[in-house]
């Protein structure tokens, strides 16, 4: 079909806990990155990129908790060509270093500003990097606005002060299939031997396109993250990108099943949740509507589907959510507690009604329960498992007295322990540990959540498996 | 850079209102799509395509609401390859009507069944589309997985009969870029003087970067939904497609500032909220977080950005917004309503307690109200204008009574007025209208949104400005 010549076996550098760590709202803590580094090993992703430790103290502690974590995996940081940045990353003990400079117009006018020549500056940086024993990636940042002549004196710089492969960043998201088969094809055959790695932004859509094209024309390393997560628009999503490499017959997918799973965990901590038409992970990606294509489906699975959706961890599903027609069908006078029960619930005084959920009406994508507690000599302890949702929830609590006063809850977040009195409100993000239980008074308690339904918002490690379907254990215990 | 030449001015047919109204949960009303339709118009698309009203009748009535809205615009609605279902597209006054068909052995085996050679039965169909006085496109289903030999002979069979356009549908997202230019190339050179469209699915997550390879191989028609919804993973964005061909200086953008409040309106109406960072409307697109990216924007300000986005009527920002740090700042004491004043509302009785949004919570992306309502003589009249909102919300009425009864509201959801006892919740899904007032007793009223701020969520066509800057009149009085 063509006379290129696709990079058989890519390498996969997962920047989900760097690039990723740099969206709008995100804050990955030691314990988020260890636990998603974990996920990503399983997978049989060839490096991690993790933080920039220079930046704090904060960053440096996460990047040596993903180092540990990834063991035998080596773990990437991110400098400025700078010394100072160089030494923090060593200090991580993390194996790699990330070198990154912009060189064009734009970025010496903007970003970092040099006094001296480029070339010197990526070669003391390199150098100081292979002294002290680090391997080095060296990047071109917003490589696809940069003169060819800047980026080849770049890279050559680079190469000559000992640097181990060579990044090429489309910083904004600026090229299309066709350029990048054009100029990775150009910088492969320039700097044949080498190896070198590409990163994608997805601001016009075209990231995961882009980066199978790079592969085409010669990239040995594609840089992707979980979701496609990072600043603005994004990067290539590492689950697309696995799954996609897998039908092409380019690498094969390791522990496939486990994919929605580690979207899911990714989505928990980020607060970055997918839409529902989103490749491979999202709720409507195996699911078929019009009814030709149930019926199709139902006879033949091949016939709506690129792939066999077993293969990672999704099924075929003909049957999709569907609001009830009938207004009134939108009103619901609740009953007392049962239509969904509660996984990490125990003892829990008063009664407790369920206001909404997909059981009561269908693809609600909301629950809500009310549970109305009396004045008790005797509230009892926990009134639930400590547990996490993969959604944002959040807590009411309404006092029977004047101004919504009288209630006195304790709630736990985290590893912190709160007296609450009400009126209050709790919001609690998306993976955060949680827990409460009743300490005095009388009231309401109301839990409502952007999930339709309770048990499966449950973030819960045991459902992620390994490729002999036996449950994973938690990297982190908490 | 190629030898290939991109199609000057590519025409753009959306299928929102087809494909869209396929995606899973979806279902537009007359209104809905009416509305939809005229903000198409707005944007300049060519064609609008719209439903498949031999469905029921309520399909073909979307149709006519469509066709009457577009004017000038033609409308194409979808049929298979039989006369009943020509005859209902005539019906609805659509100029055109898009015949689909598959003719490789998947389809023969598992969608529909003919007995008859292929370039008979579409022979027969489009000479019965021609006799009528429809324009005729003509699509192979499942293009991608058709063999050359079976493609050209249902193409030929179509165009003898006096077909306008031929239709290529890779309908379960199998290919890639560089697949693309191959196969829609040698279509353009076999099929030279006859306009060809390209439907692409975006279950590898390629399909924009696949319309417009097809572009540049010579497809003169790009078919695209907004927000690229559509069965499964849904297929090409029109509103990224429209904004990347502005760019690439193939097609002037017209009306470009009106592209977020599209996007909104669709979400609204179809309950498929686009992820923050989607391109073009997502709200993180346009967000710059790491320092050195914040600093290099307010330097100059194409530092992270491949296009002004003024001109798609988005700003950069500076300024993420991100939870704060530190549990106990997750827990908020309500004060009495005043942080947020609510745009719709009229005079409302009792005292009314925010209990939670942005402006409590940074990033809460929860809106959540408490209204203490005591017992009274005359409750009023409207509580608030009948409105509507971009997400999802829900009503809780819990009296102050025995099981939670003893408060009686009235509620209005579109049209039809509802009176609801206490305990009850009411479910009001994204683009509906609505507004309630209490009739009897004392409780609570709750309402709860999907949104961390009410009335940015607030679904108003005023927004919505044409290319001077007037606003725009909604297309559908209600």
């Amino acid at each position: 079909m063509s006379e290129t010549r696709p990079q058989l076996n890519p390498c996969i550098i997962d920047t989900t806990l760097r690039e990723g760590a740099q969206a709008p709202g995100v804050l990955f803590g030691e314990e988020e990155s260890a636990e998603i580094a974990h996920a990503l090993v399983s997978l049989g992703i060839d490096m991690v990129e993790c933080g920039h430790p220079i930046i704090s103290d904060a960053e440096a502690r996460r990047v040596r908790a993903t180092v540990v974590i990834c063991g035998a995996v080596p773990v990437l940081a991110h400098a400025r060509a700078r010394s100072e940045d160089i030494d923090s990353v060593k200090a991580t003990g993390a194996r790699w270093v990330g070198i990154f400079m912009g060189v064009n117009a734009i970025s010496r006018n903007s970003r970092i500003r040099f006094k001296q020549p480029v070339h010197e500056v990526v070669s003391k940086a390199v150098g100081h990097a292979k002294n002290i024993g680090l391997r080095v990636r060296f990047t071109v940042e917003d490589g696809s606005r940069t003169p060819w002549s800047e980026l080849v004196e770049g890279y050559r710089a680079a190469l000559e002060a000992g640097a181990d492969r060579l990044g090429f960043a489309d910083t904004v998201g600026l090229l299309c299939p066709w350029e990048v088969e054009d100029l990775i094809g150009r910088l492969s055959r320039e700097f044949a031997g080498h190896d070198l790695e590409v990163h994608f932004h997805n601001d016009r859509g075209m990231a995961n396109a882009n980066a199978l094209s790079a592969v085409r024309a010669g990239a040995r390393w594609i840089s992707s993250s979980v979701n496609g997560i990072g600043e603005r628009c994004g990067i290539a999503d590492t689950l697309t990108l696995l799954a996609n490499l897998d039908v092409l017959k380019w690498r094969h997918l390791r522990n496939g099943r486990a994919l929605p799973y580690i979207s899911k965990l990714v989505q928990a901590y980020s607060r970055l949740m997918v839409d529902r038409w989103r490749p491979i992970a999202g709720a409507n990606a195996f699911t078929h509507v019009a009814k030709l294509h149930r019926r199709a489906v139902l006879s033949d699975e091949r016939a709506y589907a690129w792939t066999f959706p077993e293969t990672i961890g999704r099924v075929n599903s003909t049957d999709p959510e569907v609001l009830p027609s009938g207004r009134e069908r939108l009103i619901n006078r609740p009953q007392l507690m049962s239509a969904t029960e509660l996984r990490p619930r125990q003892r829990r005084p008063g009664d407790c009604y369920l206001m909404l959920d997909n059981s009561v009406v269908p693809d609600a994508r909301q629950y809500c329960i009310v549970r109305r507690i009396p004045e008790m000599d005797d509230c009892g302890e926990g009134h639930a498992d400590v547990h996490r949702h993969c959604v944002d929830s959040v807590f009411l609590f309404i006092g029977h007295g004047p101004a919504l006063r009288g209630l006195t809850v304790e709630v736990r977040l985290g590893a912190e322990m709160f007296v609450v009195e009400s009126p209050s409100s709790v919001f609690i993000p998306s993976g955060l540990l949680h827990s409460y239980r009743v300490l005095a008074g009388a009231g309401l308690f109301i839990n409502h959540m952007q999930a339709g339904d309770y048990n499966s918002s449950l973030l819960d490690s045991a459902i992620f498996q390994s490729d002999s379907g036996v449950p994973v254990e938690p990297a982190v215990s908490r």
